[in-house]
């Protein structure tokens, strides 16, 4: 209970050595890409404490902030994810992900609503099954960056319903999948089925990230915009949007996720012959989609 | 659902520009301190995003990391507390606060234990009510920089038992309060009372905090220590501990929090006429505190 003299000296841990002191307390990380993040990480964290310097009470406002928004997540409500949004840095991270320059189709943000499995559905279905909204068809293709086209890619769709909902923010309102299908590319690399117009919505606010934009004077609202998983052999995976042109909120989008190859006409179809190919009663709105994926690179096929 | 000819021409979030984006999302703030926090906090996180260059595999595994963090926390778990302690930044914060350099007793870190109200004790009696260890006299006085003893001061203390755990971690095994006791100064800025030596320990690692302990080859233990939070009118309140000296871990604390000036003599008293005086059978450690708190600054008295 007194020092003994062969004992190392206590730390002294002040405002000028504690940084390096944790940086050298991962020195022995056996993940070297680990000890990379923890280091880069800590030294970003501690500097932005140092340019703040917070109170105590700022401090645990942060904790309070933190431990509220890991307990607002559940099954099917990513609150986490949708901070990650709201502050550019899944935009961020997809951007850096996804430098194509190749004339491949521009990746952008999973989003908080991809936690259930699309239900696997047939050329030309129907993904909206509770009827309102505008009918709109949609018809693509899934290609490389050589212009071939690709067969058996995977599409998988979601999106929200024409009162800006998605099905796993409305149990007992929507069916599970309504507004989410799992298509399959014909020989000819394409794919189509029917929805309805998706509608410009609100991401949720009832939660903490909802006070930080009320906090922020910030709205809460995503343009219009359908959901894309592209998948095929060989090439690299592409996670994006289509957004609906015209829609309101594309110049301020709430989670920074718009680009501007992104948006697409939903053009209206009045042509009975054109809407009788496709088994539909004019009018309605058609998008065509062309998904462009470039090559896996050789060392991940 | 055509682009309107007068509508904004929609945004293109990308690398180059969504940093900028992000910090002008926060323009609105009506609260000034927020708007620089939210700045500070962007441009450092996306500063981190664009050095590290996550995948998405690692910024998904970051999201469900700080996700069971906050789903860890509970009435008596803080399990954000705890990372910001492992990361050295509940250090940092508590330094930047308490920049004395007048002679007031340093400061540190308040920990993930503070979550109870600390019982009310008389002057002398025990905290520690198990019985186990060895037992130890704790005296001490609250003092001003100005070396006036502070009479009505309260001192709140809290520690962990011989064999390293904290009444919370072991509900049905110790009594809510053992170990903690909430103490009133007398006329002279004296107080104490008896306890068990505390026990160096580990943080709790049963959750996601111990897990990154265990990735990066870190140890858990804390050196031995009691807890104290001092407080008087007029002063500048003090959270802080007093080490035990020779106490496993003084050199590298698991939470950062080890100042040199805090580390105490824990002495072995064999007299039985020092004993008697405060009604002990020797022998028993005795360990003085001094705490010396700096006057507050004019505006907030």
């Amino acid at each position: 209970m007194t020092s003994r003299p062969d004992a190392p000296p206590p730390a002294d841990f002040t405002e000028d050595t504690v940084t390096d002191a944790v940086v050298a307390s991962f020195d022995r990380t056996p993940d070297a890409r680990l000890r990379h993040c923890l280091t880069v990480l800590t030294r970003h964290l501690h500097a932005a404490v140092r340019e703040l310097e917070p109170t105590l009470a700022e401090w645990q406002k942060a904790i309070e902030f933190l431990t509220a928004t890991g307990q607002k997540c559940d099954p099917v409500r990513q609150e986490f994810v949708l901070l990650s949004d709201v502050l550019g840095v899944s935009a961020l991270v997809e951007s850096i992900n996804h430098r194509t320059g190749s004339g491949a189709t521009e990746a952008t943000v999973l989003g908080p609503f991809h936690l259930t499995e699309s239900p696997r559905r047939r050329p030309g279905e129907a993904i909206s099954e509770v009827g309102e909204g505008e009918t709109c068809l949609v018809t693509g293709s899934v290609r490389g960056t050589d212009g071939r086209p690709l067969a058996g890619a995977t599409v998988d769709v979601w999106q929200a319903d024409a009162h800006g909902f998605y099905d796993v923010q409305q149990p007992g309102v929507q069916e599970p999948g309504n507004g989410r299908g799992l298509f399959t590319t014909d020989d000819s690399g394409r794919f189509w089925f029917t929805t309805v117009v998706p509608a410009h919505y609100p991401i949720p606010t009832d939660g903490p990230v909802g006070e930080l934009l009320a906090a922020t004077a910030r709205h809460s609202y995503r343009p219009a915009h359908i959901h894309f998983i592209a998948e095929a052999d060989g090439h690299v995976p592409v996670t994006t949007h289509i957004f609906v042109a015209g829609s309101p909120y594309l110049d301020s989008d709430a989670v920074f996720a718009v680009k501007r190859s992104l948006v697409r006409d939903f053009t209206e179809v009045t042509d009975a012959e054109e809407a009788a190919e496709y088994g539909l009663t004019p009018p309605y709105r058609h998008v065509e989609v062309e998904i462009v994926l470039e090559p896996a690179p050789e060392d991940s096929r």
